[in-house]
Parts: C-alpha cells; sequence; structure tokens
C-alpha cells in the first residue's frame, strides 16, 4: 500500500457522457475508489435539457454517471454513495423512482439535498464515490 | 489490497435507527470506510418529528448515525468527515452545542450546508464517512 | 492493511489556515486519504471577509484549503474531489476562474452547490478530499 503504486491517481473521461463545462474531470480514480464529478443533466453531445421534465432531467444525469462509470470499468453496483442536489424537494417521490429504476437491486448510501437553484437553471445534480477495482494497488 | 476480498461491500441495516425511506441503504462499507446516508429526525420506530424544536430534530439525526456506526462496530471516534445539511443557518450555534455533547472528544472533518428546505419539513440531515475496520482488507 | 497501522487516524491543524470556528478539525488523515472540513473566507489572523467581493471571498477559502494541504505535506494536484459551495449562482465564472488559477493543471472531482446562505454571511464554502500518502498503510 505504502509504494508509489498506492499513490497512482487516475482521471477518467469519456465521449458517452456530458463534457466537463469547467475546470474538472469527469471522474478521478484512487486507491480502489472513484470520485465521480457533479453530473448536470446535459447531454453527452453538449446539448442541454433545462426546458424539459424533472423526470427527464433525472434520467439525462443518471445516463452521465452511469457512462463515466462504465469508462471506468465500473458498474452501478459499484456505488458507495450518492449525494442527489434537487431543487424542489416536491421531486422527491419521482426522483427515488427513477433512481431505484436505474440502479435495480444495489442500494448505495444516499443523501437528497435540495439547493435553491442549480447550473443553466437545471432541477438536478448527482455526485458520487464508487468502488474502483483498477486504481486498487 | 487487489485481491477480491478487498473488494466486497458490506450493507449494514439496524432498527435502532430510521429504517431507509427509499432506494438506500442506512450504510455502506468498504475498504475501511464506511459511508453513512443522510440521517432525518425520523425516530427509529418510524415517527416523525417535524413539529420538534432544532435541537430535538438535531438529537434525533445524530442518534441514527449514532446507531449506524454502532451496529457497523464503529464508535463517534471513527468519524472522518460529517456533513451536516440545514435548514436556517441561524441554528448553527445550537447544532454545534448539541453535535459537540454527542461526539464528545473526537473532532472529526465538518461542513455545515445550509439549505432551503429538507424531506418531510425537517430542519436537518446529516451524511457522513467514517473508519471502518471491519472491511479493511 | 488489516494491521492495526492501517487504523491510525491523523489530525492536521495549521495556523496557517482559519481555526476551526467550531467542533471540527481542519482535516482529517486516514488510509492514504485527507479529508478537508468546509473552509470558508475567514482569514488565518481570524479577520473576516463577507464584506469583501465573491472573487476575493474565493481565493481566502481556496488559501486556506492549500494552507491545510500543505500542513498534510500534501500539494493541490493530490485534490480528489472538491465541493464547493457558493451563495449565488451567477458566481459559476468567477468561481471557476479563480478555482483553474489556483490549481493549476490539475483538475480533481468537482461538484458547486448552490445554497441560500452560509455561516456569517460568507458566499462561498470549500471542502475536500485528498490523496494523504502520510496516512497510508
Amino acid at each position: 500500500m505504502a509504494g508509489e503504486d498506492a499513490m497512482l491517481m487516475e482521471r477518467i473521461h469519456t465521449c458517452a457522457a456530458a463534457a466537463p463545462g469547467g475546470h474538472y474531470a469527469q471522474a478521478v480514480g484512487y486507491q480502489g475508489m472513484l470520485f465521480i464529478s457533479g453530473q448536470l443533466p446535459v447531454r453527452a453531445d453538449g446539448s442541454h435539457s433545462a426546458d424539459q421534465s424533472f423526470d427527464v432531467q433525472a434520467s439525462i444525469a443518471l445516463d452521465n454517471l452511469l457512462a463515466i462509470l462504465a469508462q471506468a470499468n465500473c458498474q452501478p453496483g459499484d456505488l458507495l454513495k450518492v449525494t442527489v442536489y434537487i431543487v424542489g424537494i416536491e421531486h422527491w417521490p419521482e426522483l427515488d423512482k427513477r433512481y431505484a429504476r436505474c440502479l435495480g437491486e444495489h442500494r448505495p448510501a444516499r443523501a437528497v439535498v435540495p439547493v435553491p437553484a442549480l447550473h443553466h437553471g437545471y432541477l438536478i445534480e448527482i455526485d458520487a464515490i464508487a468502488r474502483h477495482p483498477r486504481s486498487c494497488s
């Protein structure tokens, strides 16, 4: 563990998820864990969806999350902790339903955090920590 | 570390804390760390407390956190990072006092994050990352 | 990894960053990772900056973060995941610019989380998880 290999950081990038809109990587792997940046409902092709329903926005944000996981050789079942930032706590039930459909049987730790607004007028942003065998020393 | 054992994920569940109200586990252990879901002031028996004072709500949320830690064979002294979401920054001093009484000498890293609202009208939600020897490979 | 050494937690403290204003440590190191508490734009000498511009406040919060990293024998390039809480999503572009100048080439995972208010009337708070070789077993 204390060797230099243990210290390697891996930057993840995939065109199958929205490109970073600022100074961040889509995800960083280190020592068996993957840290995934906050994913907004920007489509992989860069088009926006802020005029769509909450459910559509949630789907797109989750699609970005899953695409980044896949690029890192991970699956939804590798998620350890997910934080979901939403505008409007009234979307909680809809979020939980869409989220469950997306993750299947796996139930990582989670926090749902209402916020007053999100970038570009979006209603949802999702970040996560996942198991990442590839960066395990 | 790179063996299969290192990759095991442990789901924590205890009846001494509020049952998950959605698609998440109370906590997930992995590779020496425990990821605890956002805990609201729902009592272990499922009864709600949104009509109670901030201090009572903080106590119940912290009780859930401690019960989950105990179930995972951990103690308050194992907490590494705590994030406290509160409605109303004016509750900060009250939170800090209750929190200190609950944690004792141990002072993990912490962020207090004001939010516009929380599920069921609550004033506080707490999630955490803790040291979890049991899942250590 | 399973030995007792692997379980050691290291508390970080430096006078080069704002002292903790409540029941928390500036940072805690454990098993190769450093958990840094939410940093407000309080200067290392304890003086406040809530009357300053967003950019000045962002600089001070980042200075605190970097000073804590340095105390832990880490560098900006060790940051894995940064969470930036801001009051006013309109500050996003200014934040990203200041943040990029501060971090240089390195782009950790990141989430920007708008909040309705922050302690002492501040406009920004930053917490982070970083690579921490010193606590690596």
